[in-house]
């Protein structure tokens, strides 16, 4: 049996997988949409709020048919997903994921899809502090980045239509190789969360008092600290070296930073800190 | 001449003082405002928006027959300010300010109202990374925490006077000494300042397109790197010795996790970030 319908398969109807339904039904309404969850509670609850035209616990029964298979587990558990698909998917199906680390991921799954060469990896950036099915909207990848990820062995018929996927929940693409992407995550990405997670420790370390003083600008600074520790902590593991050496880099700064305040060297905190809020307006410029 | 009319004065009509303008004029509308700025531009402006009833560059003029004063100028131009109309105040004149920093700063204060005996630090925990008139509202205040910090020589009366002047804003109170509020500025909002303009300075060192993967959670961690150094380099020199020393812990901690990430260690690496999460949920508790 053959069928015009295109027919998008998502694994894991987490935060990124359950937006990214709710994404294909909103901008491509025409779409058979499929989901694998590993609960029985989450396949009630898709079902529940009605997200696709079929929910299962089943992985072979959600991967048959599908012209494109999107990975949204964590990323340690992306082999073991993936292992249990492979063989059901074609070198016509494009699979792809929404892991947030590359090298070590892209590799792995490169070998688990190596009779197909079907997968190429993908990174949308995008996201909150929140996770899960419940923190889900439509409008998540709109306007994002996602960042395709081939390497040298990946098919470039395959490249296009991943970007092409990406575009039509709204996102903007871009190509980096696996490692560029995750030394890039780690500055932009990962030692962030980690500064923010160590501010909030700052203050927790101090007296009870302390956290009165608290105010909108330590709010925003940590926000992404309220995310996941086991999504997290799963990410950082994943793209350990490329994290450290920034967060090295991290503390050579602030280090930096320190010798100017100690030493009450007032020129070159203000060059320090306009040089910050210069770049930052390279990076996000005001409208 | 005596009057029962209150009349407020204002040094400084930047984001601070202005919005203070702003909230008087909503919050306490039969209240006489004045206000004293170090250029004509910033005269006309204030004339042009008709925040006030009076306002001059002449400090003496502004201060004439005002029952409190409030110092809103960089914590670097307090002493210089408060040095022209001490001789001005009476003992019965209420004189604060909204000074980053307290310890030096009330210290230095302290001395030149030592006649009057009318001067109490205040810090209202409100700002953003906009600076200047142009950024003010008369809503800053509200809802915000203002330290009041009493020495052992303060007077009791100013200190509810203050307390009482800020809550006509909108703002809570809470009471620490000087020297506590800095140590708890220093981890609250110093030295998040200080991560926060480390963090674009780590990616504006690597090569130009990773700058396309800082996505909303790097412009949150990093909102207020976008604040102007001038005034920041001011604060974090005023507060060098606690800031330097909360970096130092920070710098450690960094160090803890950067440990744990290069050993692989999954089990630390989750613990640390649910000890942050965890944390944060106590300092903002979720609605």
């Amino acid at each position: 049996m053959s069928s015009d319908q295109p027919h998008v398969a998502v694994f894991g109807p987490g935060l990124m997988g359950a937006s990214l339904l709710m994404a294909l039904r909103k901008y491509s309404p025409g779409t058979k949409l499929s989901a694998w969850a590993r609960r029985d509670e989450a396949v009630q609850e898709v079902m529940r709020r009605g997200l696709v035209d079929s929910v299962s616990t089943d992985a072979t029964e959600v991967v048959r048919g599908a012209d494109t298979v999107v990975l949204c587990v964590p990323v340690d558990r992306m082999e073991e997903v993936a292992s249990a698909i492979a063989p059901q998917t074609g070198a016509d199906t494009l699979v792809t994921d929404v892991g947030s680390t590359k090298e070590k991921l892209v590799s792995g799954l490169d070998k688990i899809f190596a009779a197909q060469r079907n997968f190429v990896g993908s990174h949308p950036m995008c996201g909150s502090e929140e996770s899960g099915l419940g923190a889900a909207q439509a409008d998540l990848y709109a306007g994002a980045l996602c960042v395709v990820c081939p390497t040298q062995t990946t098919r470039t018929d395959l490249v296009g239509r991943a970007e092409d996927f990406w575009k039509s929940v709204g996102a903007r693409v871009a190509q980096l190789s696996p490692a560029e992407h995750d030394a890039a995550a780690a500055v932009a990405s990962h030692v962030p969360h980690v500064a923010s997670a160590a501010l909030v420790e700052l203050v927790a370390r101090e007296p009870a008092n302390f956290r009165n003083l608290c105010a909108t600008g330590f709010r925003d600074t940590t926000r992404i600290a309220g995310g996941s520790p086991e999504l997290w902590s799963a990410i950082l593991a994943e793209n350990a070296e490329k994290t450290s050496a920034a967060l090295a880099k991290l503390e050579k700064i602030l280090a930096d930073y320190r010798q100017a305040i100690t030493n009450g060297d007032r020129t070159n905190i203000e060059r320090l800190l306009a040089s910050a809020a210069e770049n930052r307006e390279k990076i996000f410029p005001r409208t």
